[in-house]
């Protein structure tokens, strides 16, 4: 080794020893008689000192070191005259005696620091110098953390990590399929797998009984919000087992890396259908963090003695708002009775932003002195609206805040303003993680555009037993053995119990609109392999990812990724994608068409 | 779960126990009035009687159960009466009394056993079936016990894992590369790496200081041989290092999978130069499980005093072909002098073959009555062969094999020879593991096609400081900081010293025939990179399909591969690759010219 120690290892405990470091110049203060220079690796960060002792060469040589300079540097351990007690090395520093230079820098196009002053496409071109900072390159070492744990413990439960092959094949569904053409078998294409499902399924009907694999996964898809191209899965999969297992086993894995990476006993993780959290917070993930559920105070699907408030029946018409909506619902935005017409007005204009498309926002002040105050007033009476401030617990104080509209669509709304109440309150704490199960999805859903269902999750979902028979009759009604695990509003894995019966699998192809030639075609390797005694078999999926951007702290994946792609799929520092040579092409028997 | 326990785990010591299993029927004898059946399990087979004591609907079922049904039975655990003790659950049963089929199998294409019947095309289509016998399975549980291994050993010493990406940046070279059309960059392309190698060196330029990544790597090639168009390496690379260090640290990791793995204490890893393993072995990955080193009769490139025994200066010639000979040098096959003419004969076919092309063989035969015998001693009298005899320290009993012609070719044909006897003699027995570091590569080596120079390992290799001044006069003799790890005549692992200077780097570029703008454009991130303070580093890579197929024993990589492909880059199984339809390709903005 150039070093005998890094920086940020050395204490009073060393005090006398000659050491030799390595590293980068973090900073340099010339203070006439005596330079110090804050030399800066991945461990740590070590003072050096230069003066009236030191040899004038060196001295002189220490005056010209530059930011990002890397040099190595030997000298004895002294005790610092000027103790800084927030790092593990400030107690010390190191009389220099010799300096080597072993590389030269320019000056960065940024600071190197924790706060830096470069933007985000200049660090992006220069992400190995953003990479430097420490908050950066902490995330990955969180992220290595992470994996080891995952590994760890999945392997202490007799998981076997299994490589399942990158150059697959392409499915026709799969618009969404980076492609690879085969210069070996000119006109065809391999795929990158969107997620290793089938062969980890054919590993389960191999009788490799627990597998596991941290994966990267492809979906040319387009960017906006907070995607890449590429991606890491936790992909696992197990035999004989019930969907109870799956649930046992992998929060046995979220809570152990709560524990072992930050150090957090998290409790049992609550669980909730997807029905509940459709109807109380208006998303399959709901942000648990904070309640703030819903509160009908109409629902034309139930009964009048189930929603009754507003449900008068035919004739008893006061708000037409209301009076025509499917469903009146609101939260309770507690303590916020004093929000002025402006707050108001900035929430009414947040959900009619065309992202959320709401019409308009009603709200129902319950003031300190026990009057209410709605901006329906004038339809519903003082007894009417304490009614309403029942049904929500409120107490003065309280701000209700209320949509009326068609069930899935004001629900959606009324989660976007229960997360942007939550953000305004301080409910969402990056520091506060609280897990949720979200159990029974649906198995189908309604694609408006190509008028017909889609598999909510896979095509290889199970149903649940006791509701194969709506398959017939119903199929949105269909309940699949299918689930999320959410943490603080994001899903962070999702999985089911499979379909391992061919004829069962073989129906819902059916259902999702495949002739029996296009599934065979297309998954007719896997509907063999269940004719050859496959298992019961169910597994999971985490993004690995954002997992790790929440133990981070992170609102984006991009940081937890060492060298992610912008928005346009490009990575900005290799200029990458980039055409290539016509040579390549004609050997690929393929050409470009713009 | 569905089973309390496995096939695997029951013994005397849970006689009476109630208990459940679930697996696939290995097989089934049925004795008129009692049916045994094996149920076998990932981790083991466990028996199961079925006798006048089982109720008569479940013996009836019992008879009718087929190979590979898929069972859960439940029952007590009995002592057997026939004991099997070569396996552990082999002195107990499971007298059962409830059997439920959980899936049915029709009878598989081939034996599902250790031996099976099935050959390779119908195996690698039924790869799934195939996974289920025990060697194939093995293997793989071996795999994943060498990477938790891995990832253990480097975690142990501060090396981060990081993932860096598979989308990367084709480049001109590339002829190999597998690349991928961007569909939101229309006529770009994005290349599947070949290795992580300037990632990892940006790694280094951003302080991690230690790294690795047990990652997929991608080249377009002919398959000839034992490749695979994906394939997975241990990839690793450290800062403020001497390739000491690095050899210090990696023979570490191999001798602790030797140890953890396998069981095996490894003796120190010999060394040897590039030089020395062409002189000795005519190969820079000998096999060092055996001798037979070569012996130099003749070498026009030494003086009379050191290669004397043909090196009679210019008039003394006696036979043509070794006079003409740039070289001539053989092996001793010890205690072969009893081979036969045939024997003779084969081994001179084997050496002419053209994959091979020597002219000739030349055999010297040291009878167990003293006397010596050549297949040239027209030329050369008694004297002369005596000299050349004790020149390979032979006994009598001992055959000595000799090849004359041009240096480099007859050393790599004598090689050829040396593994040929090697494997004739059993001095290659699989469970004996024999590593060498090989040092001191050549940087560059002369490629005959394009009439230049390449980059050896590859352009980022740090020339020896004390030969860089050779790049200039004669490139071909500047040896690199360069280092193969080879097991058993494999090369299982190859790095280098890195460049970590722009100027040096932009030599080796000139050196390889870039222009300037070729080398900017191509690899210009990486030398700006070295720019801002890139320390000293260098690394290793890993072939860890090669290394798991050499502790499995095997001689191909593939079955260490879950789903490998065949030699035309298909996998059979999955019927990849394929063609894509037309909108695919339309969105892609390419279309195919055959």
């Amino acid at each position: 080794m150039l070093r005998t120690n890094t920086c940020g290892e050395l204490t009073l405990n060393d005090l006398g020893k000659t050491v030799t470091l390595c590293g980068w110049v973090q900073k340099s203060r010339d203070l006439g008689g005596t330079t110090f220079i804050d030399v800066r690796d991945r461990y740590g960060i070590t003072q050096l000192v230069f003066n009236d002792e030191t040899a004038a060469d060196i001295k002189e040589q220490a005056r010209v070191l530059g930011r990002e300079f890397v040099i190595k540097v030997t000298g004895k351990v002294i005790e610092r005259s000027n103790k800084n007690l927030k790092i593990p090395t400030g107690e010390i520093e190191i009389a220099v005696a010799e300096l080597e230079i072993l590389n030269q820098s320019k000056v960065p196009p940024f600071l190197i620091e924790d706060e830096t002053d470069g933007g985000e496409e200049l660090r992006a071109k220069y992400r190995y110098l953003d990479l430097r900072r420490n908050p950066i390159r902490n995330n990955l070492v969180l992220r290595h953390k992470m994996a080891q744990e995952v590994r760890k413990y999945l392997d202490g439960l007799d998981f076997i990590e299994v490589e399942t092959p990158v150059l697959i094949k392409s499915t026709p569904e799969g618009a969404r399929d980076f492609v690879v053409p085969s210069r070996m078998n000119p006109g065809e294409f391999y795929a990158l797998p969107q997620s290793p499902q089938t062969f980890k399924q054919l590993l389960m009907v191999s009788g490799f009984d627990r597998y596991f694999q941290i994966v990267k996964c492809f979906r040319d898809e387009d960017l906006r919000a907070d995607r890449q191209p590429e991606f890491t899965q936790i992909d696992c999969e197990m035999s004989f087992i019930t969907q109870e297992d799956i649930l046992n086993v992998f929060e046995g894995l979220v809570r152990t890396l709560f524990k072992n990476v930050k150090g957090i006993n998290l409790i049992e993780v609550p669980r909730m259908t997807y029905a509940d959290a459709m109807r109380l917070y208006g998303s399959d993930k709901p942000d648990t963090r904070f309640g703030m559920a819903f509160v009908e105070l109409k629902n034309v699907e139930k009964s009048a003695s189930e929603a009754p408030l507003l449900w008068k029946g035919g004739g008893e018409a006061a708000f037409p708002v209301f009076d025509q909506a499917e469903l009146v619902i609101g939260i309770n935005a507690k303590n916020c009775a004093a929000y002025t017409r402006k707050q108001l007005d900035e929430l009414t204009d947040y959900i009619k932003r065309p992202q959320i498309g709401a019409t308009g926002l009603i709200y129902l002040r319950y003031n300190l002195d026990g009057t209410l105050k709605s901006s329906v007033d004038k339809f519903y009476n003082e007894e009417d609206l304490k009614k309403w401030a029942e049904a929500f617990s409120a107490q003065p104080g309280d701000l209700m805040l209320l949509l009326a509209g068609k069930k899935d669509k004001v629900r959606k709304q009324l989660n976007e303003l229960r997360l942007e109440m939550g953000n305004r309150l301080g409910l969402r704490d990056k520091n506060t993680f609280s897990p949720l199960w979200v159990l029974d999805f649906p198995l189908l859903e309604w694609d408006e555009e190509t008028q017909r269902h889609h598999a909510m999750h896979h095509p290889f979902t199970s149903p649940k037993p006791e509701d194969i028979a709506l398959l017939e009759t119903n199929p949105g009604e269909v309940r699949a053995n299918a689930y999320d695990l959410v943490i603080n509003g994001t899903e962070v894995g999702g999985g089911s119990i499979r379909i391992h019966d061919r004829n069962l699998q073989a129906l819902m192809f059916k259902h999702l609109g495949f002739s029996p030639e296009e599934a065979q075609k297309q998954f007719g390797f896997l509907m063999d392999a269940f004719e050859f005694g496959a298992p019961p078999h169910g597994g999971i999926a985490f993004g690995f990812d954002r997992l790790c951007s929440i133990f981070a702290g992170l609102d984006s994946i991009r940081d937890v990724i060492a060298f992610p792609k912008n928005n346009s799929g490009r990575d900005v520092m290799i200029d990458s994608p980039s055409t290539i040579d016509r040579k390549q092409l004609d050997e690929l028997k393929i050409k470009t068409t713009i």
